[in-house]
C-alpha cells in the first residue's frame, strides 16, 4: 500500500466542517468521494485538524493509503477535477508508511480575524468576526502573553473535547492591529485585528475560546492579568464566549 | 418629498443581480423591503447600474423619495439593521430633487479579475474568472487601447440590451498583471490580470464582452489590431464570449 499525503486549501463557509457526519456536506466526505472516483477504492482520508463548520484552511494536511499506481501528480489533478471550486489539493506526494497527518505534526498555526469599531466591508462577513464595539488592541496584546508556554487549557476547551490531556504548549501568539486590508487587488480602509497562535497541538475550540476571551479584555471587561487566574481555575465558565468559526483560518502545519 | 441618495456595497454571489424580478433574491428587492420596514412607505429604490447576477459592487449608488423625517444618519443605520451582511449602506444623504443615480452620473468604473495559468486559490472562485490556459498580458494591453474613445459598441452589447444608442465613450482601460494578491491579511502567490474600464456609460454586458474578447487575444486566437475590425462590424457574433459575472466589480460612479 502507498501512503499519499495531500496538502489542501478550502473556503469553509459552505461546509459542516472537516469530519464526516451523517448529515451535511463535509470536507472529508467530499474528498473521500473524489478519491473514490479516481482510485475506485473506498478509502479513509485522515486529516491533521478537524476544523469546525465555517473554518477556512490555507494548509490542511490529509493522507490516505491506496493500491492505485497513479503518480502523485496525476492523483493531484484527478482529485481536483472531482472537487468543487472551494476545496483544492495544492500538492499530493507519496510519503513514508508511518506518516500520520495528526500524530506526525510538530506544530500548527491558526489565525483569527476580527473587524471592529462597527467599520464595515461586505467582504468581512465570511472571513472575520464582526464586533460592533471598540477594542483596545494593546490590552489584548498584554493578555495574550499569559498564554505562551505549557499550560493546562481546561478553561479554553469545548465541553465535548475528547482529548485526555488538557495540557498544550503555545509556542507563540501575535496580536496585531491593521488600519486597512486588501481584498484581491482592492484596498479597504477598515481596521482589523489579527490573532495568530502557534502551538504543538490544540484542544477543541481552543483558538476560538482564547479569541473570545481576548475580545472581553479588548472591550475592558477582563484585565490582561486575569488570564493567569482563568488558566489556573481550569473551568470553561471563567473564560469568554467561543468566537464565531468564520474568522478562523488554519494557516500552517509543520512536520 | 425628500430625495435620499444611498452609497451601497454588496457581495453579489448570492443574488440574482440588482433589478427586481418575479423570482430570485435581488439587491433592489431586499433594499426596498428594508426601506419599507424603516419608513413604512412602499418606495421604489432606483439604482445607477443594473448589475447582473453574481456581480459585486464597492460603490453602487441608489436613491429613493420619501416623506420620512428621519435624518440621513438614522436612515443609514436603520436600513443597515434590516439588511443581510452582504449588502451594506456605506452612506445615506439628502440630495437635490433632480438627482438621478443613472442620469446624473458622469462616468462609471468597473474592474474585472482573471486568474490564469491554472494557478489557484480557493478564494478566487467567487471573485475572478478562472481561466485554465496561459494569457499574454502584453497582447491584451495592446488590444485594449483600440477601445479607448467614442465608439459604436454594438459588437459588445448583449442581445437583450434595451439602449437605443450603442455609442459609448471609454475614457480609460487599464490592463495589469499581478504576480500575487492579498486576501484579507494573507498573501497568495497566484497571478491575476486586472482590467479596469472607465466609461461615460455602459451597454448591457459590455464590460464582460470586452473582457471575453481580450481573453481571446491573450490566448492568441485574435490579434490586438482585430479589435478595430470587430468594432467596425457592429456584430456581436464577431467578439469573444461573455466573461462570467463573478469576476466583475462595480468600483466607482462619478457625479
Amino acid at each position: 500500500m502507498r501512503n499519499i499525503k495531500l496538502v489542501l486549501q478550502y473556503e469553509g463557509t459552505g461546509y459542516s466542517g472537516w469530519q464526516i457526519q451523517k448529515k451535511g456536506k463535509t470536507i472529508q466526505g467530499i474528498l473521500e468521494k473524489a478519491v473514490y472516483t479516481v482510485t475506485d477504492e473506498h478509502l479513509r482520508v485522515t486529516g491533521a485538524s478537524r476544523t469546525d463548520a465555517g473554518v477556512h484552511a490555507f494548509q490542511q494536511v490529509a493522507s490516505f493509503k491506496t493500491r492505485s499506481d497513479l503518480t502523485s501528480d496525476v492523483l493531484n489533478r484527478a482529485i481536483n477535477a472531482n472537487l468543487p471550486h472551494d476545496i483544492r489539493v495544492i500538492k499530493a506526494e507519496e510519503c513514508s508508511a508511518d506518516f500520520h497527518p495528526r500524530y506526525s505534526a510538530k506544530n500548527k498555526t491558526y489565525s483569527y480575524l476580527i473587524s471592529y469599531k462597527g467599520a464595515y466591508s461586505v467582504f468581512l462577513g465570511r472571513y472575520s468576526w464582526l464586533v460592533f464595539y471598540n477594542l483596545d488592541c494593546g490590552l489584548m496584546k498584554r493578555a495574550a502573553r499569559y498564554f505562551i508556554g505549557r499550560h493546562d487549557f481546561s478553561s479554553f476547551r469545548a465541553s465535548g473535547c475528547s482529548s485526555k490531556n488538557p495540557v498544550r504548549r503555545i509556542i507563540d501568539i501575535q496580536v496585531s492591529e491593521r488600519a486597512s486590508f486588501n481584498f484581491m487587488t482592492f484596498r479597504f480602509n477598515v481596521p482589523l485585528i489579527k490573532i495568530t497562535i502557534k502551538a504543538d497541538a490544540f484542544l477543541r475550540h481552543m483558538v476560538r475560546n482564547i479569541v473570545g476571551t481576548l475580545v472581553e479584555v479588548g472591550r475592558g471587561r477582563l484585565s490582561p492579568s486575569s488570564m493567569k487566574e482563568i488558566l489556573k481555575l481550569k473551568d470553561r465558565r471563567c473564560s469568554g464566549m467561543t468566537a464565531p468559526a468564520c474568522g478562523l483560518f488554519l494557516e500552517k502545519i509543520k512536520y
